[in-house]
């Protein structure tokens, strides 16, 4: 009999859900919107029914197979309460009880457990991907935010309230930049990639870098992606925008290793598709900052998980963490 | 029977040995010198007799006393493979074997351990002290540097190679003052008691300030008794190095709380005796800086270790923690 286990990512707009078999391949997949309504008990109708159709159809694909358990991965995903708490992004207001909501729909399932998107992500390294084997390790997610999941002695840290691993928000530079948050100076407003666009307008500022592949894009219009494909081409803002974001995510990686001494980090999202270009001075600015003690053993790495699936993916790994206990 | 563990704690200069019982008493205590010899078997033939006086005058006083083993703190104190290694303040080089060579100083002990001396505090505060029961929490030890131990689900965060906790090293202000370990703008840099001395001649320069209590004292002189002496007396200066102080430490603790989302975070240390003059900065810039899902949560505590026993009562705690496997 073929074990499989069900992954949901709830995001802003939409909700993705996959059945995900031992190996982290997504069999089937499907979307429902998240609503802007804010009503909890439809949203589990309909996601409810979304699940179910899944199941089916996967089984209809292999009747052979046992639904292991569903995990979830949500903006302020509280594992230890089953909770997702005031989540900014969502139209749900206050407390919402998802896992017990979802218990009530699937109380045949063995395991039902959330945790937020980033956390998602680190356990799905650690189940399918890179960080298989690996005890201590960090997970960086670089997109519209840096999120991140923090796992020491082969369990993730949720914390004493199950929010931990929010170093996107750690400062990096004392009153500097605004961030998502409403604070000053975070990570997450220097290596995001809204944080590198921001970056490669503080250099054509600087520079007056009206010859820059970049100048002729809006504010609104410029991406990570951008950056990277004038940087291929030599443009001297996107390189150096690069060159900043790697020194920034270092001085941060510095940071988390002071306090964890992990054996990898890794990096997942878009901005990281531009390898070297953000690898090399991440790199290098990481172990400008480490102590002796830790210079040249700790690895940064690209995550494995494939970008489209990862969230997927990663919720679903969440079910055989539940498993193991 | 009583059952006792051995604590000792190596410092620059002195070794400090103690025998103490289960509630964190410190029964006898001795201090041998740290050598400069750098001579190790030496070393351990010394720190082996002063063992075993103090166990034979620990006996004269109780007959019915068990050993239940001996617990080390060092800088640099590797607890995975009980080395000290490459430590810049002791004369020893290299890499030294130190629990090896005393197992086989003491045979009969079940347990002999090594770590450094903020992760042997933040056990002895788990075991003896104020985070009895708590399952997440930081500490750190404010003194000539800064230090730190992590507890993630009970168990002290050791990370891939033994080192784990160096938040001292985190830096605060990127550029900025030149840290002991030679990089710019550490945590340790402003919040350490040298680091206060720093802050109070930047004040006193800034504001030109004559007229303060401290303008007598050299660069060499000034200590942070003198600092919260000062303070006490209405001194500005003074007053206003515990508010930079605070702000900058409560900076780097929500950089922790953002990793770790621990219960609590103790202090411990010579500048911990302020009080208020410490405490309340330091909550306010934590709180200042905290995501909102982290705020009004997170205890800062001082610590309840005895200060003059600190070291040797968490060094022997390490003992408590190994029976526990």
């Amino acid at each position: 009999m073929k074990k499989v286990a069900i992954g949901v990512d709830i995001g802003g707009t939409n909700t993705a859900i996959g059945v995900v078999d031992d190996l982290g391949n997504v069999m089937v997949k499907d979307n429902i919107i998240t609503p802007s309504h804010g009503d909890i008990d439809r949203y589990i109708d309909d996601l409810s029914v979304a699940i179910k159709e899944l199941i089916k159809s996967v089984k209809l694909l292999n009747a052979d197979i046992e639904i292991l358990g569903i995990g979830i991965g949500a903006p302020n995903g509280n594992y230890y309460t089953g909770t997702i708490e005031y989540a900014p992004n969502l139209s749900f207001r206050g407390v919402v009880h998802l896992v017990k909501l979802l218990k009530i729909k699937f109380p045949e399932l063995q395991a039902i457990a959330l945790t937020n998107d980033a956390n998602a992500a680190a356990i799905g390294e650690m189940i399918y991907g890179g960080a298989k084997g690996m005890k201590n390790f960090v997970m960086y997610t670089l997109g519209t935010g840096v999120g991140s999941g923090v796992v020491v002695n082969g369990d993730l840290v949720y914390g004493a309230d199950g929010f931990a691993g929010e170093c996107g928000h750690t400062t990096l530079i004392p009153g500097g930049r605004l961030c998502g948050c409403g604070a000053l100076g975070h990570l997450e407003a220097y290596c995001s990639a809204p944080g590198m666009k921001r970056t490669a307008f503080e250099l054509m500022v600087k520079y007056n870098a009206t010859d820059s592949l970049l100048a002729d894009k809006s504010f609104n219009e410029l991406d990570s992606k951008m950056i990277f494909d004038a940087a291929e081409k030599g443009d001297k803002v996107a390189n150096e925008v690069f060159e900043m974001t790697g020194k920034w995510l270092g001085q941060g990686f510095a940071d988390t290793v002071h306090h964890l001494s992990p054996e990898a980090i890794f990096l997942f999202g878009g901005p990281t598709a531009a390898g070297d270009y953000i690898f090399k001075p991440t790199k290098e600015s990481m172990e400008h900052h480490l102590l002796p003690i830790f210079q040249n053993k700790i690895k940064i790495l690209p995550s494995e998980l494939r970008p489209g699936d990862a969230a997927i993916v990663g919720a679903s790994a969440l079910v055989y963490k539940e498993l193991e206990k």
